[in-house]
């Protein structure tokens, strides 16, 4: 059963997690408290699950997965935080909890996200695999998270809100290929290279991949629409409030679906070389599609 | 002639930086030239210069010394534009310009700042050395710029802010071993691991490093009470309006002066069994303990 294969993941990258991390009654106890608080309460864990089942698909060892299954975890929570400070989304519940910025202070929310970035390249500095791979995992991480992926999509971002009928639908997937997309990418990708996948299997992942980002939002956008904040653990709603551009927005709802439905085929088909094998792939691609929260 | 040397290196890190950064009119060209801003326009380049010193002194390539040069300035550069955050420092002044958050925005600052850290990884996976050295590289710079070094650091100088009088001589010590200490034994070591300098070389040059750090930092202080905005390009006499722990506000001038001429000495002591081979971190010593701004 996939469902009970990505449950024990589940638990594995949440023991992983907080070992990872810097005790919390350390020296800087305060900041040290605040990264537990931004990375170990809740979330989805969809991009360490990423690694774990496509380097599994791939045949990779599981002790080696864990370190890119933390890293990119922690660059994703890092992003959390910062995304909800004041001066970017302003927002003040993430996980059903008080976001970091409200539960410790400002200053605190903005150091947290850097040590938390920085964080995850040091775990990858110290994966238990070869310097090689150590080294493709570390610069397929930077460029996903840099301003060439993540923090652009950001800043595209910021750009469109409040302009939500200004750009295009071809902008929108631009930027949401970047700020979620090059995360999710670089999660498949990390755990295929843990098992020295061919570059013919790392291109047929990266469709996949590119894929399941775009319906991630897809899905996102949808469910800030139909979905009540206490199912998301967030504000719904607020993509109209902002004026931000979305797929219903753009497309309207109907369309909006159809387009999800259209990136579930395209995820099947990337997938069905690999027959059984991308199973947990398979199962990740449709929790995303259909997910309520 | 060390100054002639250390014209020259300081022309190569500003070519090097500009190519390393992405260009200003790509996609997201607000961010990437809020990076440049951030990156490019002054600074002293002191932990470059160290990069470059340490890798000479220990016999390496200087084509291996760009990406690491290159890489600790990025990682300086963020801290400076996230420091001088309203949520943090609240500067509006930075290198005789206005900082990021003002020459931009708060959000497009905070994304920068982000981006720049990341961009730093990226040059090291990039770095034209082996992987080994690449990943010792890598986990130097995480390591120091973390939550056990910098992070931690401006954690706990925020704690101490507003509280000057209530943190002791050693916990300065320790708050600004961690702020800019960490930074700075980083770049020294990163030099010279460029060279694969032996243990024993390694641990001298921590040394020199370690007593630099605070000189830069004492010698910091006292200029923020004796320095006037103009020549120091950043705004003088706010550590006592902000009531900060200072080497001034706890040892008095004199004594602070004092340990100025002490650290000195250790780091003359450090550096003495390299002889003529040092001449470089020795002027980059003395430029820290006598510098006007």
């Amino acid at each position: 059963m996939p469902e009970t294969r990505l449950a024990q993941w589940r638990e594995r990258i949440d023991l992983a997690l907080a070992a990872a991390l810097p005790s919390a009654d350390g020296g800087a106890h305060r900041l040290h408290a605040a990264m537990h608080h931004a990375a170990l309460l809740g979330g989805k864990r969809m991009r360490p699950l990423l690694v774990y089942a496509a380097g599994d698909l791939c045949g990779a060892d599981p002790v080696a997965l864990d370190a890119p299954a933390v890293a990119i975890e922690l660059v994703h929570a890092y992003s959390l935080v910062h995304d909800d400070l004041p001066a970017m989304d302003d927002d003040d519940l993430r996980r059903n909890q008080p976001t970091v910025h409200i539960a410790f202070d400002e200053a605190t929310a903005i150091l947290a996200g850097d040590a938390l970035q920085t964080h995850a390249f040091s775990v990858l500095a110290d994966a238990p695999v070869a310097d090689a791979i150590r080294v493709a995992l570390m610069r397929t991480l930077a460029q996903a998270a840099g301003s060439a992926g993540m923090c652009g999509g950001q800043a595209l971002d910021l750009a469109a809100t409040g302009n939500g009928a200004a750009i295009g639908i071809e902008a929108l997937e631009h930027l949401h290929a970047l700020k979620t997309g090059a995360l999710i990418r670089a999660a498949v990708r990390m755990g295929a290279l843990c098992a020295n996948a061919s570059e013919a299997d790392l291109a047929r992942l990266d469709v996949y991949a590119g894929a399941l980002g775009l319906a991630f939002q897809v899905r996102d956008d949808i469910l800030d629409v139909e979905g009540d904040s206490d199912t998301l653990g967030k504000t719904a709603g607020k993509d109209a409030v902002q004026d931000k551009a979305t797929f219903p927005a753009l497309l309207g709802m109907q369309a909006s679906q159809a387009r999800l439905q259209a990136l579930a085929a395209r995820m099947d088909d990337a997938l069905e070389p690999f027959g059984e094998r991308a199973r947990l792939l398979a199962a990740l691609g449709r929790q995303a599609v259909e997910r309520r929260f």
